[in-house]
Formats: structure tokens, C-alpha cells, sequence
């Protein structure tokens, strides 16, 4: 619904538990849980070039979250929330012994073989990935704080796909050890603190019809970004199978069944 | 090739001829005539909700022009070169009279029974769509000015493709007319005089290999935001055919094949 449309201004405002109701169901049937490639990657059905060119794009999503967050905390003037938010650049980031959660993804596209110099230059990237992560840094950076911060609430449905990526991943690839899946033990209790937070700060602050109106705009927004990059990698590398000129091209070796 | 990358820095200009070879060669590799969906449409192959999936999105590249050449025209200092560019605004929104490009192209949906309202609100857009064309006005903005003029050479090859274009539509498709194409057959002698100014003013300014480089990137870039919007939009209606949350979803009457 746009804000503003017409009869929406004159409607009441959402009840708590009116709002959370929105929030779920937009969740459950935006997600990207409920995209196909990650039903294929978590039950074991792709070969292992299909998960390294996942691994690779997710990377270039990973990379710039600490960016979407310090463009997010360069527009708030309040010391004391922009202090709540700096927890999550360190979380990905890491502290001064660097070991934050960056690295801890790189643990996995090293597992997967990947050159690691490579996968940081983003050189093979689907330029759909790049869209879809840079639309969200310019939204965080354009719209209201109130949308900005809004915009991270899917953070609410992470946790079950968390824990279904890590089982899933377990069961059928060989190399889904400890250290490949470090990144995503960590952020299961990450996210949970995180959205907590988030989710608290937006209900007291979406006063309005239309402020509420924008905050699940800015919900919806994220699970496009979310669910566009999936498209992308699904057009590429599973169906129709089509690898955009200059992106990355997995070893035919890699094109078999790996599990 | 990255700008500045160790051992480029050292190599001398390229000649004029062979700025020409690079800016073809780009173009015989990467431009959105070599994908499938364009083959599909010339050659009648696609059923009437896909062709109106293909205009109702391709709406919001048409719109987003204007707004690009703005962005880029509020950036430059010389003034005779900002007039220059005021003609590409005034040919797609119109002098007074209001009879641009941009409603030449409305005939087209028009035509194919779309809602113009529905195609003007862009409610039913792919998010790959909005993602691809957003990230172009974005490179205009940020990146040189150089760079933001050289992004729109791939009018080099566009001829061709509004040739077999209006070709092939004529040949296969019922609604093909005179007015749903006036478009694409005013647009052949525009993009004709456009880019020759475009392609002198960027040969006369991009001097070192360096700046030679940033221009082939960015002739690069735009074939990428091109061809994302064609996977995007075969990824939906094609194959896997599979339409992202809230997206534009054709009648079932109009999934059969029109021609």
C-alpha cells in the first residue's frame, strides 16, 4: 500500500500486535526462504560450482552490510542509538584483532576452494547481485531513519533459515565442517539480539498509519533485494543456466554432483 | 581491465581506431541483442502477457532516461555541453506540446492493452528492473563525468537492434502497427545524432590509458545494466518463469501465443 493513498490517511493506527501480525505475514510470503535455489542448496541438490557461485555472490551482499550500517549511523544524530548500532559493524567487521564475522565467511568460500583474492576483488559477480545490494545501501542513504532502520527487520525470519542452512548444509555437502559454517553459528544469536533492538525501536517510533505504512514498505523492499539476488544466481548457474558475460564461470570438474 | 591495475598504467594511449575496435568489440561480446529474450521477441516466439511483461518494464528504463541525462547535465560545468544534452531531455519528455518519446512509448503499451495508470505507477515492476536502472543513474551521479558520458555509447550498437526490432514486431504481432512502434522508429535517427556527438566528445577527452580504460568499463557497465534487465525479465516470464512476490502477473488469456 502506498503511504498516503487515497483512504488510507484516515485509518488508525496499527495495534502492536496488529503490526507484528504484518510483519510475519510479509515474511511468510516474501521471504527469501521461500525461493527454490535455497530449497536446492539446503537439501543437497546442487553440484559444487552452483554453491561456490552462491558462496561468491553472497559475499559481495556480506562485504556490504558494514557499509549499509555505518551509511545508516552517519544519518542518526542520536549519539545513544547510533551507538546501539555500532555493535553490528563490529560484529561483521571485527574488533581491532579483525576476526569478526567477514572473516568468518571467508572461512566458507575457502572451504568451497575458492581463490579468496578473487572473491574479494567481486570481479565474477552477477552485476544482479551488485544492483540488488547497492539498491539497498542508496535506501538506507535516501529514505527516513524510520525506513532505514525498518529496512533491517527481516532480520526477524533469519534465524529459522539460519538454523535450516546449517542443517541442510551439514547433511549433504562434505565440506560443511565447523569452520566452513562459523559465520552462520555466530550470527544465529547475533541476528536474535540485533532484531530484538530494531524491532522495538521501529514500533515505538511508527507512530502513524502512514509512518507503519512505511516501515512494511521498507520490509518488503528488503525481501525484494533479498529475493532478487536468488533470481539472479538461479538464472545463472541452475535455470535457464544462462552465466552473464564476464561473471563467474565454475571449473567443469565443479559441475558435478558434489554430495 | 581495472583503471591504474599494475602494468596498464605504463602503456601508451590507444589510437583513435583502436578506441573505435574496443567500443565495437564490447558491444559484439556483451550487448542485450545477443541475449535469448530479444531473440524470442523479434522473432515472434513470445505470447502476449510476456511481450507486455517485456514493455511495462522496459517503461521504467524509458522514464528513468531523463532523470539520468538530469542527473549527468546538473553535474557539468561547461555550459555548450549541458545544451547539447538538453536536446536527448526535451526528445524524450517533450517540448511544450508534451509529445516525447516517452509518450510515443506509451502508445506501445497502449496498444497492448495494458493500463497506462497501472504502467505509470511501475507498482508492477521487477525488482531487477528497478535495481538495474536505479544503479545506472546512480553510476551517472557518482562516478566522472567521463565515465557518465561514455555510459551511454552502447547507443552505438542500438540501431541495429531498433532496426530488427521494428522489423520483427511488424512481422509477428497483430498490434505491431505504426502507432505502437513510433518509438522505436523516431528513436533510430535520434540515437544516430546523439551518439555522434557522444562518441567524438568522449574520444577527444579520454587521453590517457587510464582514462581510456575507465571508458571501456563504463560502456561495460552499461551492457551489464542492460542485459541484467533482460534476465530479469526471462528469469520471470521465460524460464524458470517464475514471477517474484507482488510482480506484474499476466491473464491467463494472454499466455497464449497472440501471433
Amino acid at each position: 500500500m502506498v503511504p498516503g493513498a487515497p483512504g488510507t490517511e484516515t485509518e488508525p493506527p496499527r495495534t502492536e500486535p496488529e503490526m507484528l501480525a504484518a510483519l510475519s505475514r510479509i515474511g511468510e510470503e516474501r521471504y527469501h526462504s521461500l525461493h527454490p535455489f535455497h530449497r536446492l542448496l539446503h537439501d543437497g541438490e546442487l553440484d559444487h560450482g552452483q554453491v561456490q557461485a552462491w558462496a561468491l555472490n553472497r559475499y559481495y551482499y556480506q562485504c556490504s552490510i558494514p557499509r549499509k550500517d555505518l551509511t545508516l549511523m552517519a544519518r542518526i544524530a542520536d549519539v545513544d542509538l547510533r551507538l546501539e548500532w555500532r555493535s553490528r559493524v563490529i560484529d561483521h567487521e571485527g574488533d581491532m584483532d579483525g576476526s569478526g564475522g567477514l572473516a568468518r565467511y571467508l572461512q566458507l568460500c575457502e572451504r568451497l576452494g575458492l581463490d579468496l583474492d578473487y572473491v574479494r576483488s567481486c570481479a565474477g559477480l552477477l552485476p544482479g547481485t551488485r544492483f540488488a545490494v547497492d539498491a539497498y545501501i542508496a535506501f538506507v542513504r535516501e529514505r527516513s531513519v524510520l525506513e532505514a532502520i525498518a529496512s533491517s527487520l527481516t532480520e526477524l525470519y533469519a534465524p529459522a533459515i539460519h538454523r535450516e542452512r546449517i542443517a541442510g548444509l551439514s547433511r549433504h555437502y562434505p565440506w560443511a565442517d565447523d569452520y566452513a559454517l562459523a559465520y552462520f553459528k555466530k550470527r544465529i544469536n547475533q541476528a536474535r539480539r540485533d532484531v530484538d533492538f530494531g524491532r522495538a525501536w521501529v514500533l515505538r517510533n511508527a507512530r502513524t498509519r502512514a509512518e507503519q505504512d512505511a516501515v512494511l514498505d521498507a520490509v518488503r523492499f528488503k525481501t525484494d533485494v533479498l529475493w532478487a539476488q536468488l533470481d539472479a544466481l538461479h538464472s545463472a548457474y541452475v535455470e535457464p543456466k544462462r552465466i552473464p558475460p564476464g561473471c563467474f564461470a565454475p571449473q567443469p570438474q565443479d559441475q558435478e554432483h558434489a554430495a
